[in-house]
């Protein structure tokens, strides 16, 4: 057994949470204006998808460091489906990683996602037995990464 | 079904990324630095656990509203132990709830967070067949909220 977690959040108003864990670093949290909040941060089930994107996202970089494969970029987008009756939980969750970087091949991205979804992450893992988790990935190219540049 | 929740999270350096919803506020979180981290903010799993205290912490804000108990102050922390191997699920989850409120009684409590945890918590209902999720509630009094005051 590893030393116990611990997180703390605390009311502000009128549904408003700010949580941390052992860092400082706040997470502010907020119902919709249609659940008595006033829609200031994400909802703690988009918190929920958010943890998600994040444990995967960081194993996907460590797995393609660990095979000296070239990472540009990384964004994970998490789209969840949820039932209608409570304690509506997510009926389907998706899961889709966009890659950045040059000479980053289709494979060694499919390997890394599949170790993590499969293996290492702790946070799909207890959402699984609820929730099927779907997932795609999409390698954008050298040009792609140059008009986004030159947009921004 | 309902429309889907989408969120994105974008990998920054080394393991760090940021992430929100619908709302623009932004989630940090980090690996610790024995992960390759640097320890910026929470990780995904206190993530997890900070979803809970938001989702459980809303419920019972809006039950006790309801019951027009005087609700003054609300803090709820999360504990969470991990097994040692992969994927290193939480193998259990404490919840304590601290509440203040002159005149809020034990029981409306207790009957709010009772409701939470077993109709209403989407997060807790999610993660309820993976781990055993236990909780205790400890309403503090007029004086001891005058204490903090004083203190602060």
């Amino acid at each position: 057994m590893t030393t116990p977690w611990t997180i703390e959040a605390r009311w502000i108003a009128p549904r408003r949470f700010e949580a941390h864990g052992p860092t400082p670093t706040v997470v502010r949290m907020d119902a919709r204006t249609n659940a008595g909040g006033e829609s200031t941060g994400p909802t703690p089930m988009e918190t929920v998808l958010i943890a998600l994107a994040g444990c995967t996202g960081m194993d996907v970089v460590g797995i393609l460091a660990k095979m000296r494969a070239p990472l540009g970029g990384l964004t994970v987008r998490v789209m969840g489906e949820r039932a209608e009756i409570h304690p509506k939980v997510f009926t389907k969750i998706h899961v889709r990683y966009e890659v950045r970087g040059a000479g980053l091949t289709a494979a060694q991205v499919e390997r890394a996602v599949r170790l993590s979804q499969e293996k290492y992450c702790s946070v799909a893992a207890m959402l699984r037995p609820t929730v099927a988790i779907t997932h795609e990935t999409v390698l954008l190219d050298a040009r792609d990464r140059a008009c986004e540049e030159r947009a921004g």
